[in-house]
């Protein structure tokens, strides 16, 4: 697949590098001249990168991997860009002590740009998922589940192979609606991760028999 | 220990064996005087069962079992035999589309339960637990996770023996307000077990290195 990706933090370079070790294209795009010529020297030209518009361009799938703080104003001005697009929404509306969310009650992140971006098809997915985890997500030959949720089929099943070709186990929560959860979710995440002190390797896994 | 159980729903009867087969001392309380004389039929006399206030009385350990409708009632009522006492939330607010919470935000049922019982050590445990997995909460040779929290330590203690006990992998998720989170974690179990279709016996797990 061809996959733009919105931001150059932690998770966006790394599934970035992930995605284009499995054989799809990534165009990284960020608001610096350097780090864009950093991206492509790094990944030995494998990787192409540039602006937001020209990855919001260049992307069948986008990846939005920058803060909720500016995920409204950077999706706005793509909106002509991601239309019919499968944009990736990994985003988590985190307050400032990291304890409780900024969206307000009965909704997500993921459904408020669903709102801005009416003709993108918003796959909620990652979220969950610590930037640590992205190296290794199988633990004693268990992988960690990768929640997703979006209101498209086809575009879910496109997010659904991006997941397994990260080395996660997809789990389809269904419609964008679950989004709710997986973003409080990522509050007892980040509550076990850091203020109980279990570390950012710990990860999800839903259980089936 | 000596357990006292509140409500004699799947969850509640079923927890009441397995502690019992553990070597605990189980007093079922029940409104109903024929459902108290089945269930101590049922474990050849080695459970008790009684008034809920006889339940309060003779446990150390209280498990909240009721639905949470009943839930403020029921322990209000309770409020001198609970003083002191450890008290098992179990409770999921659901809303009767069973995809939404009936609290308010930024609360949680464990929290109101904890304001309506100041002298009891109110802690979150079991409710992202479907009745099903009791039976069994081990996949592959992977134990479920039983996530819990609340605001005294010793109470903790005991509770995650109880969980051990009972063959899950006990998970202290920290103060009493995560339980907001591990109750919205029910609404996503409740959408892949039965909207998703996956069934009653999938299962969280919290993956450690």
């Amino acid at each position: 697949m061809n996959i733009g990706i919105l931001g150059t933090g932690n998770m966006s370079s790394r599934l970035g590098r992930i995605w284009l070790a499995r054989g799809h294209h990534v165009f990284f795009g960020t608001r610096s001249v350097e780090k864009a010529a950093q991206l492509v020297s790094e990944t030995q030209g494998k990787a192409q990168a540039g602006s937001y518009h020209e990855a919001a361009r260049f992307g069948d799938v986008v990846f939005l991997g920058v803060p909720w703080s500016a995920a409204e104003e950077t999706v706005r001005a793509l909106s002509a860009e991601l239309r019919g697009k499968v944009l990736i929404d990994c985003t988590n509306p985190l307050a400032s002590d990291f304890a409780s969310l900024v969206v307000p009650p009965h909704t997500s992140a993921a459904e408020l740009i669903q709102s801005w971006l009416p003709e993108a098809h918003v796959v909620k997915a990652y979220n969950t998922i610590g930037a640590k985890v992205l190296a290794n997500p199988i633990y004693d030959g268990v992988s960690a589940t990768g929640f997703y949720c979006g209101n498209d089929a086809a575009a879910k099943a496109k997010v659904a192979t991006l997941i397994a070709d990260s080395g996660f186990d997809p789990v389809d929560c269904g419609t964008l609606l679950q989004a709710r959860y997986l973003e409080t979710m990522t509050l007892l995440f980040l509550n076990l991760a850091f203020k109980q002190q279990m570390g950012g390797e710990i990860a999800f896994k839903l259980l089936k028999r």
